[in-house]
């Protein structure tokens, strides 16, 4: 039943009903989890061959030689460039591999871009006053905390279903030089899931901007992660279109292992322009000794053998549909045509996204809480961690087992109703 | 022969023999290089063990029953703390565990100081205008370059066989708010191989400073790196002495593995007093995402038994002595008493530092690589990479074989010697 249409007798009736349910998963003492996007065990375990792979000084050497234990190859190795540059695209010259933290290595760009500039031609951004940075919200809330940890003004934008909102981009980066960057995560972005069209990606490439320093950060984080191989969504050059425009400077493109092995053990990776690069590797040599090559070389080896990385993320997939599958069927099977609330279907990544009615989502956040189910913060999808109509939940279901986000679905069903029918009652 | 007393006829004479001896070393075909503090792949050997010691899901489960392979434990595993808190002293509350290169934490702590402020009531150092820095010379080159790309001057401080010397160093940071920080390795410093006295250590802790924020950045990187154990020289507790006089916010203590197990894939760490410690956690928890927890337990459990890190170290000592001994003796072989250079014979650390006539050291260095010995580059261990004397080389025989460091000493004594009588023939 539709709730707009109920009569307030019928609402109080099935409020009471609700209640009922509620007052019942209360006293499973349940304690699930949908709040963060970590592997399961499951997956995990899918890695654990790569502990092993390097055993001694005979296989610690690289390709060209080089002893993987010892001092050197600051940038990273070039198989570990060539691994990274076949799954994203990215021209191997354009890469350098880091450490386990690509979250660490976007700050580490915007902290060069305050201090250095962001290329050459670009003055220190600390030296410019009010600095702005674009969040397409709802979007990823580390993100958002490295630019506002850092003093930027941080201007919210819509996430729409092929992208943020580019009408808006557009205005804004065309009207006021202050805004300094746009955070992106372009392929199943989090928490949405949605994939940027290749109109998005051609107008972020191409727009025009007050900036002449502006910087795209292309946070492509699951960039193989579909559910299933057969339905992966492309995702557009943003380099070569990017390049065509002539604002091959403008983009920052990160991403790491974290969701293909270990994601607390993994490598990452920026790539950049040349010029860019030039000035990133200038500090970086400062900066620090270099990363650890022999994660890189465990990485590389892992994934030596043809089809091996297309193999390990049909089985991530697999797991992740799953999980997926039954996040979607209770929480359908929960909402009936209630109308209380709507949520996304994502092809792959580790987020759905639910929008309940307006006012509602600290409500239904802390109902759950209350029964044992934990989402991740209200309000943690926006800027500053506030959701400005109170309606946005991001939910996470890869740590918790089948039965686990079955049960926590029809919790999160239950209690979404609940807080749409307390109004009214 | 001292070459003080030649005459200009013994001078010449004395010359054309080394010529000949140099002629003969050129053809050869050397190709030594004392450049670099990099440990030896005899070295590498002994933490081969380490490599394959974590092997799946079941060992990869930290004590309080984390699962390091998946993210979280941001600061650190505790048990990671324990190992480095043995062997510094400092108490493991005090720590923050990090990722693999310490001179990377270092620059993270400048940047910090800079953007953020150096701690509590401290406001951004990039809101102050000109900054200053203290570089005992010689000294660390990297350390140098740090404070140098981030826009401080360079204030050179006279290294002594006690330390900086502090009657300098207390009148400048008296005097001066602008200066607001020293870089010290206390332990078989880097090129000298002194240790700093503990009245040192206490006037550094408990100097007056003209900027209430000034920071003492401690790189203990040598702390259990004795040539012989029965040997080591007792570094003061730095943490201690600042207590004692109120000011243990001044200090920021680093140190790492990378010459205990891998250079290229170690673990290190920050300590902090608590106040600063929370604002480092701050920043740090928008930064990363976390350090590579699965690298810090595979040190933690290659170091389990009891005794074994103080065993590892010794192997390395007596395999450092080795290297250290073949320098020594070939140096006084070859230098005789012409009393053309000295050179220090520090008891533990990777470096040794060489004076050789004012003027001479880059001219030695040029003679040195034209015959296939590489050095390291004259004037690194100074600010700017200028020494101003032109006098000091840095020797670092960790990486060559023994007969590699004693031929390569021969060519040096010999290039020495032939520097110092080219100005007078």
């Amino acid at each position: 039943m539709n709730y707009q249409s109920l009569t307030q007798e019928e609402a109080k009736r099935e409020y009471g009903k609700l209640l009922a349910e509620y007052e019942a998963y209360k006293k499973e003492g349940l304690a699930l989890d949908l709040s963060r996007g970590k592997p399961s065990a499951e997956q995990l375990r899918l890695g654990d061959g790569m502990l092993t792979i390097l055993s001694g000084e005979d296989d610690c050497v690289s390709e060209s030689g080089f002893d993987c234990r010892n001092y050197g190859q600051a940038y990273g190795l070039p198989e570990a460039k060539r691994f990274f540059s076949r799954f994203t695209g990215v021209p191997e010259e354009q890469i350098i591999v880091c450490g386990n933290s690509s979250l660490n290595i976007m700050y580490d760009a915007v902290v060069r871009c305050l201090l250095y500039g962001a290329g050459p031609g670009s003055r220190p951004w600390c030296r410019e006053g009010k600095l702005k940075f674009l969040c397409p919200a709802p979007g990823y809330d580390r993100h958002f905390s490295v630019t506002e940890s850092l003093g930027f003004e941080l201007i919210p934008v819509d996430m729409t279903p092929t992208g943020p909102d580019m009408d808006a981009v557009e205005a804004l980066v065309a009207a006021d030089p202050a805004i300094k960057g746009i955070w992106c995560v372009p392929k199943y972005s989090n928490p949405t899931g949605v994939t940027y069209s290749e109109e998005t990606v051609r107008r972020l490439a191409s727009m025009k901007t007050a900036a002449p320093d502006f910087r795209i950060f292309w946070d492509n984080a699951y960039a193989i992660h579909a559910f299933d191989p057969a339905e992966d969504e492309p995702l557009a050059d943003i380099f070569a279109l990017a390049g065509q425009a002539g604002n091959e400077d403008r983009i920052f493109y990160f991403t790491s292992t974290s969701k293909i092995v270990f994601p607390g053990a993994g490598i990452s990776m920026i790539a950049a322009s040349a010029p860019n690069l030039a000035l990133i590797k200038k500090t970086m040599a400062v900066q620090t000794i270099g990363h650890d090559k022999l994660n890189q070389l465990r990485h590389v080896r892992f994934f030596a053998e043809e089809g091996a990385l297309a193999r390990r993320m049909a089985e991530h997939g697999a797991i992740m549909k799953r999980k997926f599958t039954c996040l979607f069927e209770g929480l359908r099977r929960g909402l009936g045509d209630s109308g209380v609330a709507t949520f996304t279907e994502p092809k792959g990544g580790y987020f759905s996204s639910m929008d309940v009615l307006p006012g509602c989502a600290t409500r239904v956040f802390e109902l759950c809480l209350a029964a044992g189910v934990r989402l991740t913060q209200v309000g943690a999808t926006f800027p500053y961690g506030r959701d400005p109509e109170d309606k946005n939940l991001r939910l996470a279901p890869s740590f918790a087992t089948d039965e686990e986000v079955s049960k926590a679905s029809a919790v999160l069903a239950c209690a979404a109703k609940m807080a749409a029918l307390e109004g009214r009652i």
